[in-house]
């Protein structure tokens, strides 16, 4: 008989997140194990409980799900997780790295941008680009060749981002832009074809005035909810809307692929023991469905 | 397919409650989010966990159990869970309250009593009235036409509680008494046909002598499961027991009753998700079983 | 309708055992409430909702585990629950401790041994004795007719643990050994033909020398899976192995009936609702598998 597919969740925060609680259930997972307020000294036992109780043909039916709200709490938990497996014996389980959607937010949305355009070489602006989400993008943006210009309020902080992010094959790690007024906005934009504002929720990043001219830009996607949103003009449920010469993508026109490619990988974390489902990797999965 | 029935339970206590737990399991609930310890701000993130995961649709098939001793503060959780919902798109799931059994217990003695009596107009005493169940109590035989009494051990906070409960459609509230030795109690149970002993466990409310010079006393109620009871002379187990003219029901005998409005509240939330399951409410499902 | 199964995990740890949670969905659990940094007071309501939720004759479909890393805590988990169940009115459910793993391991290491050797009146040493596996070793060795030794580096904590362990039906308590140096290891050897190494995580207990001076020995158990090993020359996967007329078994060799031991206890437990699966009880199991 096979084994139940078992998910444990693994949460920084008080409570485990709900929402990736009712995700994992309606991606399969047929037992779902929360644990909620997870230091990194308690990973161990965890990871242990995870891969000592059943035979390693069957480990595949157990896998590791680390969210909550707090990306670097969860980041650590990740790397805690790993250096407890013991991969020599094929004692190990899938694991995957999601905490505040970061990833499957920033795959959906380099995802949509693949759908309108050839992303290797162009210029890419991600604003609030030091955050997890635009760290992410960067990455995967760079992953695909583009050019991208990694944009924060504060130069020291883009400038340390950026040399944190190393996208595989890429020749160049993103550049760094300080964007604090409508001319460093203008001068960060200039030349690039698709922008994604990844900034705080119900923080404005781009006025329509400076849209207008920018004369390149063709995509522009906001992963901001709040209003008001990232980018003025913009709505919240634009999904591919076209409004004079730009293609735009809000929160929620995003949300459905973001949905989706979260479902996805907790479905194929189920298949082996071995994946380790991070940014590149969650990409590579949102491209499946 | 349709989606797993997830019920959400928040308790405010550090352990969640294992009496819900087990309930919810046997009412039809295929998967349960426990969440113990929940703070009021812990709230929205649970909400929107819970209404923006599936599509309004599916919704129903999510809901949300507010249970755990602290009746007060499984009523502010209620306000705000309310409060994080969006019923403008749709976007809502049911939520029943039933901290300490207190909406349960309350539905199922007041249907006990409607089975004996007409309560239109009808003299009813609550003691121990100023607590949960007490309150519940008043406000349902209120709201069938009952004169009640609500009586206290301290008048004033029979006054405060008086003020508070608002029965739709009728046409007086509770009217505060004070009852702290045996003439105010007697003074109290005068001309009424119905008691509802709903005060503290083990603590005796209603002496033998007082019962026999109530000439009007048809139907006596006991909600205190703990030795002594609340009524000299009742029976834990008593249901429907006929003793000198008088019907008396005991905690037991209330027990089943409350049991089934319990499960039948929870089956009822997974057929819509626009349902407020409070002590009226209650009542009214606690007819149908 | 059966009721589905529900297991209650009762752990004084801050994260409830993941691997006791594994096991007991592997085991036929169809529910798992797991409930964490349990603390003794909390048990009552914990028990209550156990036995007052289900009707007596369902009440076999409920069970209680008693887990964790803490033994000591444990044990006070279990006095307590079993004084909160009402057996004179078939208001309790199965409950079973293996906190740590301390009794299937025990049982599991007894059982190996009686399919090698006949232990009544046979003199066995129990190094690390004064542990919970140690003192549940000797208590089933006692119970089988063997004269039990039981050492420890201090001879106090060995007096103390002897004078707890009360094997039913054995003439004799276990004696007290001091085992600090290689002197007093082969003392307490001395005519012994099985050995039960019980000590902690990462301690040599029995150098190699001092094993082959060991004339009587013929069975060698390590319970230690983390090197250094309790004994030398033995290894973890040992399983009955024999090297120089000595029989083997390492930690991971008694694993697999350990943990078939587990998985017995559990399904055991939902076929009725009043046993007490303590260290004599799962060793009666153990025999089973």
């Amino acid at each position: 008989m096979d084994k139940r597919k078992i998910l444990i969740q693994l949460d920084a925060d008080e409570q485990a997140s709900l929402f990736d609680r009712v995700v994992a259930v309606d991606a399969g997972a047929e037992v779902l194990f929360s644990h909620a307020g997870v230091q990194p000294e308690q990973v161990k036992d965890l990871v242990h409980g995870a891969i000592f109780t059943r035979g390693p043909k069957d480990l595949k039916s157990t896998a590791i799900f680390i969210g909550g709200s707090q990306v670097a709490a969860a980041e650590q938990l990740l790397r805690s997780a790993l250096s407890h497996m013991i991969p020599a014996f094929g004692l190990r389980v899938s694991i995957m790295l999601d905490a505040n959607g970061s990833n499957t937010t920033a795959a959906a949305a380099v995802r949509v941008a693949t759908r309108h355009l050839v992303l290797q070489g162009m210029k890419c602006l991600v604003l609030g680009g030091t955050g997890p989400v635009g760290r992410r993008a960067a990455l995967l943006l760079g992953s695909l060749g583009a050019e991208v210009r990694l944009a924060s309020r504060d130069f020291k902080k883009a400038q340390e981002a950026c040399k944190e992010i190393q996208p595989p094959g890429a020749n160049a790690r993103p550049l760094p832009f300080q964007v604090s007024n409508s001319r460093e906005l203008l001068e960060a934009l200039h030349g690039c074809a698709l922008v994604i504002s990844a900034g705080a929720p119900g923080v404005r990043l781009i006025d329509g005035a400076s849209l207008k001219q920018s004369a390149d830009l063709k995509l522009a996607i906001d992963l901001n909810a709040v209003p008001p949103l990232g980018i003025e003009g913009l709505e919240v449920m634009d999904k591919g809307a076209q409004r004079e010469g730009i293609i735009y993508y809000g929160a929620i026109g995003v949300g459905e692929l973001k949905m989706k490619t979260h479902k996805a990988c907790i479905r194929k974390m189920f298949e082996q023991n071995d994946l380790v489902l991070d940014a590149l990797e969650i990409f590579d999965i949102s491209k499946t469905v």
